[in-house]
């Protein structure tokens, strides 16, 4: 590869980390520099920290190849994150001139945003404002989530390695269920707000040492307690130890979160999303009330989202490589676009990255799609199973310092 | 080692299982195939299977080397537990002589029992009964729990990965928390009802790549629910992020739990002891409420137990150890004992198993001495630390299975 000088280069985090977010970041830095970037700088808390003129210079934190490799098996975002969304720009461009006045000061020719479809809003203005104003600096997006849920690309990274965390405890928690010869059920709620895919991900617990989770129930099918509770009855009339997982955001019929059937509501995100908790409790306690047997209800909570020690190398290559192609694409001219994953094979797993536009995925939510759910619609289907499987194949080993894994922290700045 | 030939052993597992429990039963079944043992019966769910004739041919379960190494990965307890407490002899022996009945009838001459302080209890009984009835079948207790409260012994086997995983999710969990550049108080709830072992164990995530928690509260400490909030209070004046370690065993001055001060009781067990939940989540309604600042409480729940996926290879070493130790004393005459481990140093570590009366050990509870705990009573000591370090160095990486760890299941008996 012959390398021309490029300018500068600034890449962000947005939105809720995943396991590999910060591949994804180690693939921007190497890629950027490998062809010729003068000076890659990271913002801090994403625009948020940008605002504040808050960005260190990379090649000071990332210093050796080990760096690399202990930035990749580092849980959250390295550079800090945010929920921050940039208003419409016929409301008023004050923030953006900001921005753009930022970015010039620093000389980027080139900016990464690693996110979800909140942070690829951010891109979607950004770039839309540039080719208004006929600035030359490039925006490419980045995908990440461990929600799964953006449009257009196969799947995103982070969620592998979610559903590989998801899967595994879930097969240690139904072992941990069958301790005692007691009738016990266990709830296990996991994230997801609108949509399925990591409930679902439960299911690829299930195989020749596992009985997998008896039902899972998705955001994307109206729940319905009494029915569920007519189904815990009736599944503990055959078995003792019932395990059922549920999303987080599941709603009954009025639509009501059924968290919202308790008192636990406390927190409201910038851009408007309720922070949920409370569902399995709220399940759990019925239960124990009206079918009188011992409940527990495990939140599997921010582990989703940040156990690096258990990632799936499917997933943080991918992570790495989406990373890498958005500075290929963004260094051949590209701008207002995101990386997108393509899916060529199932078995074979084959998947390639290409460019799509970002007008596209901004804002859109990717749901499970009702066929891969089962009639009852308290399963998944054997297509879903199917379609996540090779996404939590292979593990990257974490590098292990006296006794436990080692990450690389962002020094004081 | 010459064999002689030996008569048939039965092993049960009994109480809470660690993520190691199924090693000590690999210790002890293959010690026992090893030194001539007949056949090696596995009780169901202890004592309470035992009496309802519950057993298995532990050699059709276990048939290869790799069936051995999947056991010792495998979470929760391979035969089943129960907490099953013997009545006093004085009160009565219709339940031992059933018992005794039931053994003859198997032609048992060895019997293993692998629990804690209360699974001792049983040994401590069953070897009386057999003294007082000139039975010559031999009782050894094989020591587990990941509370590492048992007496005499060093540690307990189970505590040393119970610790790993805590430490390694806790430096995940810190570093999660500050993702955002905003105020947040993330509460761990920790696994522990009267020693504060697992709580304190939290603090080994502090090193060169993190902060550490920022406060411990073990329940050796009487818990001060003013104090504590002014505290956090206090810490949230210089750092956003506050990460704070707590036992779910915390107790105020007039001896209530603090999630007694919540309604959310609702189990006791055999044994009497309470099921507890809800003391993060109590405080970090508190803190929500009179701070004002977003909270996280996160209850580590019953993976401290089954999360074989990152268990401790000195842990598991161990715990196969006095499985195969207890095996030995027995079959050397030994009866009424357990197997204790004892540090010969610290540096580099050394530690060796011996045999210890269990009328000594039965029903005692070894906490955190009080000088390792801090003066303020709100963090460890460097000689918890140095205590506890040598207990979770090395790993046993699992054997995956298209993604997932690969256990050994119990087929259907």
């Amino acid at each position: 590869m012959s390398v021309s000088m490029k300018g500068n280069v600034i890449v962000g985090q947005s939105g809720g980390p995943t396991a590999v977010i910060n591949s994804s970041l180690a693939g921007v830095y190497k890629t950027a520099m490998d062809r010729g970037a003068n000076k890659v700088y990271g913002m801090l808390h994403g625009v948020q920290g940008l605002l504040e003129e808050r960005v260190v210079d990379l090649a000071d934190h990332i210093k050796s190849d080990l760096d690399i490799d202990l930035l990749k098996r580092t849980p959250s975002s390295f550079l800090g994150s945010c929920r921050y969304k940039l208003p419409d720009i016929k409301d008023g461009t004050e923030l953006y001139d900001k921005i753009f006045k930022i970015l010039e000061k620093l000389e980027i020719e080139y900016f990464f945003y690693i996110g979800g479809n909140d942070s690829m809003d951010t891109i979607k203005k950004l770039s839309d404002y540039a080719l208004l104003n006929g600035s030359q600096i490039r925006f490419m997006g980045v995908p990440k989530t461990i929600d799964n849920d953006l449009a257009v690309t196969d799947h995103t990274p982070g969620f592998g390695s979610a559903a590989k965390y998801i899967a595994s405890i879930t097969k240690e928690v139904i072992r941990d269920g069958l301790v005692y010869d007691q009738e016990q059920v266990t709830l296990l709620e996991i994230m997801g707000r609108n949509a399925g895919w990591l409930t679902g991900a439960a299911a690829l617990a299930a195989g020749e040492d596992c009985e997998g989770p008896d039902m899972l129930f998705l955001p994307e099918i109206t729940f319905d307690v009494d029915g569920f509770m007519k189904k815990v009855t009736d599944l503990q009339k055959v078995k003792k130890s019932v395990v059922v997982a549920i999303s987080e955001g599941v709603k009954v019929a009025d639509g009501r979160y059924v968290c919202e059937l308790t008192d636990n509501i406390d927190y409201v995100d910038a851009f408007g999303h309720k922070q949920l908790t409370g569902t399995s409790r709220y399940l759990a306690q019925r239960i124990s009330r009206e079918m009188g047997c011992k409940t527990r209800a495990i939140e599997f909570n921010s582990l989703q989202r940040c156990a690096s020690h258990i990632v799936g190398r499917v997933d943080i290559t991918e992570a790495f490589q989406v990373g890498g192609a958005a500075v290929k694409a963004a260094f051949e001219g590209e701008t207002g676009k995101m990386i997108i994953l393509k899916r060529v094979s199932d078995d074979p797993y084959i998947c390639v990255t290409d460019i799509y536009d970002v007008h596209k995925i901004a804002n859109v939510e990717k749901k499970v799609p009702r066929e891969w759910i089962n009639e009852d619609g308290d399963y998944v289907t054997q297509e879903f199973v199917n379609y996540v499987r090779p996404l939590i194949q292979a593990e990257l080993t974490p590098i292990m310092v006296d006794g436990l894994p080692r990450h690389l922290r962002l020094e004081d700045v």
